[in-house]
């Protein structure tokens, strides 16, 4: 059994909370949260304590961390644990700032800790699914791949101002998942975008609606659709074309219930957002995490993938200031 | 090519014009019909001319008939088309009393004529696909047959007092089809019916809702589900399961644009009724036919299935009325 | 806190163990059965005892026993329970003898504690959706019925020898479901069947592939379609026709990944059997029964609702020995 | 009934040949092909007449010519046959050299008689429906647009050198498609593309899959998904995403046949290639041409809608060269 210590009481927070609970093999140890009443509410559902970060990265029980805190914490929280031997999963991203990253795992390397970023879609069955049958040849050499990711509604002002910009707040997901699918690095980015969806989301300097090309080596090429208002629950799509055919994962509906009346065949929406749509995933993930604790696997998903995919949203702002193609 | 002389001009003949003008082979040499207005209309359409039902029978230029005319009238045409020697197309039924539908067949028989009966749901591209299909043994030895057949909406209740009843008007066409998949013949019906879309059907001394249970020899079954309104479209579907899996024939819709909003995803209804959603079937139907001119296949589709297909509508009937199981 | 005794630690009582160690308002207090290793193994995982019938029902902290026990245990069980004014959970069905259940059903109601009957599908959340939607007459008034209804693969003779028979062991779930869906009593019964599926089952004086003809008061009907055996999982679907439309639940994919080669479009299978697919169920049945406990509601599925299933399958059997419609 | 010249007996003329001649105002009055084979089994097949250049332009009774031959003769036919007054139906493009169309352009403007460009496309009725529910504000503001477009298998080599290259070829009915669609003009275009099917595509200077992303002065963009290849039939889809949701027009099968096993549950490919998937659409273009012939409406599409599509084509080349994206 693996003490966890979860570091943020917030809403991804409680997601990690519920599948470390429930796991068989980890024990929600202990809830640590600058906001007390967020901590004590979470400690007392699961009938666990409330600590502080030196209380937990002292205490030799702990066996791992799981950073769900401020992102602009993360980093420090990352360099802190891994000093104190700690297994560490942490909310993607890193850092927003790409140097800060790089020292951070520089850290990390030296302590030789495990350090796992929680890019859960690539947990997730159906893309998963995609990349296992892409594995076993079912549709030839990968040539092309279209991801599709639209939220289902904009994020207030206030966030994108801290966010990083879409690229690195949303695109990043995308970013590691056409790394994750095509198996190889981009060589080039190009990235358009505009300001559709909330006019505040322009004046605080950022887009809410972009496509990304991305090139590979082998001359493969993926596409990214990004929107921060779908209008008809969270859009999480990606198509995989190859020499022989496509395989492709579509939306999971919220029930099956068909409608058929004058007007038409009426089917409800996608999932409403991250949380329905990737239940599985944070389970699976978890699930991973726990085979690393267990020293069966190394983390599949490490800080150089957050790295790198931090290095692809920079250089698609990059490409979006400068209206060309930008090298990576 | 083969001249065809079009034995009424209403809705049916003009679909069956389409394909006799549309065709390499025939040649829609003339037009009969009891409303002048009808026949002329149809005639200056194609370019073709009007005559009466003695002209085109004593004409030895006519090599086929095609009768699209008043039900009751289809006995008496066919006994004289075949004592003139042409080739003969019916609409179904050949009679609603199956006593002159047997004198009719003997008077065919003696004649030696070719006589096509039309059952057009044979000839839907989508329900061949699945006799063929299990014909080449991909879901097993076939088990249970289910058919869904909804019209639009039902018919007025003058049509239905002369339309020889729901079994014989509409579901005639599904045991046609139960007799076709399956490819054997059923030894029992159970037929439960009621009268819910309209009260002036009952009045009638009709159904319009019934579920029907035929039985093979072999102990396959069928079911039938029928309405005389769907409330979307023309409901025309069946499934065919076998020891390894099950065929199934949805409907088509009418385009397949997906409209994706809060509410849902909303697509198309099924094509509106027969003349849409069979519209590939009477061509196919009507190639069938001139193959038969050919000489190179016999009716595929003989006075005998339209003989079945009637017995199994009187059975239906009785079993309705005793609430019982029926030999055939 | 409700602490809740599970009488029966074999595959059915497993899953009831998640539901009830997951709910925040229930203990698995106790495990029990007469298989020594089955009732350890679940109690260690669960952290909880193992104890004998009469431990648990003289256990004044017991507040409720689920019974998962061998079928023929039920009703004795139930007995037992009641005298000890434990609510009552019971899987399906109470007895195979309708006497029987009748005179345990006159012992519950003697000692006024509430008894739940495990018809799990109601809480399936697609098939409840069809009901909602309907209640809320997006169809208009309910004509007809259709539930398909096919395992993945047929039990094995041994079991079929004890199960009660087709109709008593796997069409009691659908007509639960008719009755449910329709919220109306059937006046009438139809039965069809072969044994097509393998030769043991009919050797053991059982069928395997059926057809259904329910009618109701109303003139409305329900149509049922059954096989032991489907060739491509579990086959859980229905729809319900009304006077403006269908409402249709479909069955749920194992994944909604596609694969499109020059073969054509592959996608997944229906989820396996009644583990996958009626998971979600399992959950809400248990929260309906914790209401239960609060005393929120009486329990929606009664011995009552037990009694009526199991009297259509009694007539259904009637109805194929004697090839005619048989009055409920 | 107007009498119409074809010009062009290969495989694209002889689908125009079925709606002339199928039409009501049509008359297929002569055909014209430097091969005389073909132009002689056309004409049989239609029982009309082979004729020259010459001698259809200099005849009076010509009211419109239907270019269909080779891409280098188109702009000297559209001058021709402008010269002698008569209404032309031009096969896209107008020609692979701007300038060049311009100047054609010029004359048919001189001469003013009406220019249709066959972009077919835009009769397809799936995405003429996507047009018509986005302009009726189903989806609110159009704010992005995904075009995917994949030919079955890649064309010669040969025929890849003189086919002014992908983005002139085969891209230009998608550039067309979204200005259709969108309805408003590209300001810039970005092009990115691979050789990845076939090399001797490649060694005739070309690519063969590509990825284009247009941005529009509204801030809307589109981006456009192409390969010469798709392994699974002709993929013909696009997606309009607007303020308040999504239209989708996806492809048309083959048949709507289901086949569920063990394997899963397979259904037929896309339509195969152009003559299935745009059969319609063919006929659609053609009754537009005929309602322009009764001076009830200007093309449609025109030769400024050729010039557009062939530009957006040469500005992506520019783009593709310079690795930005450039201005239109």
């Amino acid at each position: 059994m693996f003490n966890i210590a979860l570091l943020g009481a917030g809403r991804i927070g409680q997601v990690h909370a519920v599948n470390i609970a429930a796991h068989k093999e980890t024990n929600l140890y202990a809830v640590v949260d600058p906001n007390p009443t967020n901590a004590t509410a979470l400690a007392e559902r699961y009938h666990t304590k409330v600590k502080t970060v030196d209380e937990v990265m002292n205490d030799p029980a702990v066996h791992a961390v799981l950073i769900a805190s401020a992102t602009d914490t993360h980093a420090d929280l990352i360099e802190l644990a891994a000093k104190h031997g700690k297994a560490i999963f942490c909310e993607k991203p890193v850092h927003l700032d790409i140097a800060r990253v790089r020292d951070c795992l520089t850290v990390v390397k030296q302590q030789n800790v495990p350090l796992f970023v929680g890019f859960n879609r690539r947990y997730d069955p159906q893309f998963r699914r995609v990349k296992t049958l892409a594995g076993e040849g079912n549709i030839g050499k990968p040539e092309s791949l279209l991801i599709i990711s639209r939220d289902p509604s904009p994020p207030p002002a206030e966030y994108v101002r801290v966010s990083g910009g879409m690229f690195r707040d949303m695109t990043i997901h995308d970013f590691d998942m056409a790394r994750f699918i095509m198996g190889e690095e981009p060589v080039s980015v190009f990235a358009q975008g505009s300001n559709l969806v909330d006019p505040a989301i322009g004046e605080a300097g950022d887009i809410d609606t972009a496509f990304i090309v991305l090139k590979f080596a082998s001359g493969a090429m993926a596409t990214i659709v990004n929107s921060r208002r779908s209008g008809y629950g969270y859009d999480q799509r990606l198509e995989l074309h190859g020499a022989k055919g496509v395989l492709s994962a579509g939306n999971i509906r919220e029930n099956v219930v068909e409608q058929w009346t004058d007007d038409g065949c009426l089917v409800a929406k996608p999932e409403y957002f991250f949380l329905q749509r990737y239940h599985a995933a944070y389970a699976a993930e978890w699930q991973h995490f726990v085979d690393v604790l267990n020293g069966l696997t190394k983390p599949e998903c490490s800080g150089l993938d957050g790295e790198r995919a931090l290095n692809l949203a920079d250089k698609a702002f990059e490409s979006l200031a400068q209206g060309k193609e930008v090298a990576v």
